[in-house]
């Protein structure tokens, strides 16, 4: 982060990308709560005007920008407003901005991450697209920024890539807060704790007959409908170790997966020695997106601390890839590459669409991603540039958009 | 550690203390299997000279000492002799000594130690008086040592305390572990694990007729009498909350004891955000020690690495300190100040002896302890010198060794 911040005002400017989602509202939670560390320089979201309006009110923000143009939006009018997907771009770049925080969805936050990188801003994302497809793009920015810093000082907390890039998901902060002060060659293996989504022990049978409603129950985290979905057919967790791969530089063969129905046990690192190291915490996002936005330093939190008393007993088991294949096509995905990890990314996105639609069954969702993975894994080039992955994902939302997945499949 | 070793040998100089235990035995073990990094300089027993004759054929130290004068001690001509009890401290603070490591029982080694950090010397010790009854002295003289480097780099590996006085106990470890890399600011509270011992569900009335034998059996650790006594009166736990309070200069009222019988998690940190970090392991002390003795660094060791999923469930509960009076006597002792605390560790030596003779029953333990904590908890000075320490240790275990605990409890 740049040291150009008047005498006056030594707070980190924060720009956040899709402020009124569910991330997006928890990050504006936690920036207010640290008000004194944090300037709300810009708030960018899609749709909702209303909440983006309330939230201008409240942080006073430089600028705000909503990309739908027909939607009203009454900000104070000190307030600069700006319109159109365009505009995240020149926010995430601005000269007073020292951190962008991204919690839209979609691809359309992966030139903002990278326009960021270059410009020497510090990204923290939950954006799944931004690793799953993007993963060799923004973590070689990460990485280039790193090394400008470790050239310097090598005790430079900005000396690793992983301090320019910084996971908001549970699980991927808590393999980042286990891995903070170990030297990078005491890393043996990394373990993503997954907690097995609604259908853990259901049969075959019973997983082809699931309904939207049944699947949309997730046991220990309230989430939208697409990660409940993801949760429940463990895509989720195969985007996850793509994204763990890609931020912490793991080979796939060093990430396991671990079926923990409490969800108490965020994740893990296995270190060289044989010591495991877990971080562990209530489900409440503002822990991690607060630990994104202070490390290395811990603030106080609302989170409630887990209770290993009250939790009483923690559960673990290998996960069954047999009725959850999306697992292991997440995993061929991300051996292949970025093209095929992007096309799962977006096929998965319509595949979740269509079984809540009720166009296709629950084992219709790991059959239309195999078939995605199995079109877009041939071949071509698997580092795609930006264009090429946005290029990519509109094409492969289009092909599996309708007709059977049986036929793909 | 000094940077005076020859360009043709940049190994670290070991010194062990104890080498012929249990600890003692596991370090060669580690130094052995990492000869390229250490250099075993001084080995020093107490009376097992023909362990310590192999040890000396096979590491080719510079110098042993054996305390015993009768024992016959038959090593290679070219390595010095040295006999008595008052050669440890000669031998911690040689000039090509760089690393000191204890595991010696007893006070016998609270002078090496402290001569061993004026003189520079890291030290890792596996010795509970040495914290217990020695934590004011030995963390003053860590914390010059830690704050003479911070002068010079703060960055400095060697710029804290607990990098000049390392923990070689699993859950001290397990503690520092979770540390490294965070803010001392954000430790919200300790969690110790405890076993809970072999009589985790007995009734006042079965531990009152708890046998000897019956005690000796520990649930997941393998160890010796003493020891696995104090894990089946929590004791030893007790101790471990006295021990962490020194080495992390944390409140007792932020220092829990969570009782979780499988023992995989070692022992965990709560910060300050809601984070809980914990560190697991299987029960191998190979582990702890050769974390001492390359932290920062973690190098591959024959530790098999715990498997959640062989694992399959962790359970915790409260423990209970009406049945198991031991933590909460041990909590007062802390408390009260460095004198009372002595006074337990040299009580509890005497009790559990008494105890594993016959001459008193499994709850007659704590009552001893309780009676020693309340005899020297009162009035006098809790920060006593060295020399005070040693004498009050002989005192206490002569004023404990007879007589009914009736009636001093």
């Amino acid at each position: 982060m740049s040291s150009r911040l008047p005498a006056e005002d030594r707070r980190l400017g924060v720009a956040l990308l899709g402020s009124t989602g569910s991330i997006g509202l928890q990050t504006v939670d936690v920036l207010e709560r640290h008000a004194d560390r944090f300037r709300v320089v810009a708030l960018a979201t899609g749709h909702n005007g209303t909440e983006l309006a309330a939230q201008a009110r409240r942080l006073r923000p430089v600028v705000v920008a909503l990309a739908e143009e027909a939607v009203p939006l009454d900000v104070p009018h000190e307030v600069t407003r700006v319109r159109g997907h365009d505009a995240l771009e020149a926010l995430a770049t601005r000269d007073d901005v020292d951190l962008v925080i991204i919690g839209t969805g979609g691809m359309v936050s992966l030139r903002p991450v990278l326009a960021a990188l270059r410009a020497g801003k510090v990204v923290a994302t939950a954006n799944k697209e931004t690793l799953v497809a993007g993963g060799h793009l923004v973590m070689a920015e990460a990485g280039r920024n790193a090394t400008r810093r470790a050239a310097v000082d090598a005790a430079d907390p900005l000396a690793t890539p992983l301090a320019w890039l910084r996971p908001i998901d549970s699980e991927h902060s808590a393999i980042w807060q286990c891995l903070v002060g170990e030297p990078r060659a005491g890393i043996a293996r990394l373990v993503l704790t997954a907690s097995g989504g609604p259908f853990l022990d259901a049969t075959p049978d019973e997983l082809a007959a699931v309904t939207p409603e049944r699947a949309l129950k997730h046991p220990t985290w309230t989430m939208g409908a697409k990660i409940t979905i993801d949760s429940a057919t463990l895509a989720n967790k195969g985007l996850e170790v793509i994204e763990a791969h890609w931020l912490y530089d793991v080979d796939y063969d060093a990430i396991d997966v671990v079926v923990h129905p409490q969800s108490v046990v965020h994740s893990a690192v296995l270190f060289v020695d044989g010591s495991l190291k877990a971080q562990l915490g209530t489900p409440d996002m503002r822990l991690p997106i607060q630990y994104a936005l202070t490390h290395p330093e811990r603030l106080p939190s609302p989170t409630t601390p887990p209770d290993l008393v009250a939790a009483a007993r923690l559960d673990f088991r290998a996960p069954d890839e047999g009725r959850f294949p999306a697992l292991r096509i997440a995993r061929d995905a991300g051996r292949i590459g970025s093209r095929a990890s992007a096309a799962l990314i977006a096929a998965d996105e319509v595949a979740v669409a269509r079984f809540l639609a009720g166009s296709i069954d629950f084992p219709g969702i790991p059959r239309l991603l195999e078939a995605a993975v199995r079109r877009y894994g041939e071949g071509a080039d698997q580092a795609p540039d930006v264009e090429t992955l946005v290029a990519l994902d509109d094409e492969v939302r289009a092909a599996f958009a309708t007709g059977p997945v049986e036929g793909v499949a």
